[in-house]
């Protein structure tokens, strides 16, 4: 009997720290991301050129990074040199290792002289759980 | 027999035609879609105000228009009074019906004197079918 009270008492226990062992796993997720607007100017004569090595660069990292959860990449219509890129990454610890990958090494280097001029703005999400359907 | 044949005739075309299908539902989706940075200023002393109502017309918009695939807005850590949003429709139709929404009318209406600029910029997507993990 004491021990069926026992595990009676640790079920209820579990069952009311579920929620917050959840909600403890997503909060610090959204908590700790890093989520930056990158801005750029580009050289329009090599503007294919650096759009080939941005979206080879964008694909390897969100297929081998889990810690990049995006890099949403826009050009503007009336001027296409004008790039934006929406940056979301895990955590700092993310950043860190995605700036030491092979493929943003390829990508830094080779772009390095068609680049005119990269602003990268550090920003607070209003929604961070936010996605795209 | 000769149903028989007709029948595997049948099977063939349709496993042959199936990728084309899902290519055809999938390509369209993305190449209709309507991709924009939207970029305020708001005034500072009603920044809180702004937010919370930019907070709940977008939640609305996520939750009951299947055609507003994100609005991703971020503040700028140095100035969080310059606010961008990520604007992605499912196509313009998504959008013209968006700006008749009650939600929609309710932030624009609530927050016309506190939004000191808006410049809308159209921008074409460097990879369409890009997410958010």
């Amino acid at each position: 009997m004491k021990t069926l009270k026992t595990n009676l008492a640790c079920l209820i226990i579990i069952i009311f720290m579920m929620p917050l062992y959840f909600c403890g796993n997503d909060k610090p997720q959204h908590k700790n991301q890093m989520v930056r607007l990158a801005k750029l100017v580009i050289d329009s004569a090599q503007l294919d050129s650096y759009n080939a090595f941005l979206k080879e660069e964008i694909e390897a990292s969100i297929r081998l990074e889990p810690g990049v959860l995006t890099l949403y990449a826009v050009s503007e219509k009336n001027n296409p040199t004008r790039i934006t890129i929406l940056e979301i990454y895990a955590d700092s610890a993310a950043y860190r290792l995605h700036v030491q990958t092979p493929h943003f090494l390829k990508y830094k280097t080779g772009t390095k002289d068609m680049v005119r001029s990269l602003e990268l703005v550090e920003t607070t999400p209003l929604i961070p759980e936010m996605k795209i359907k």
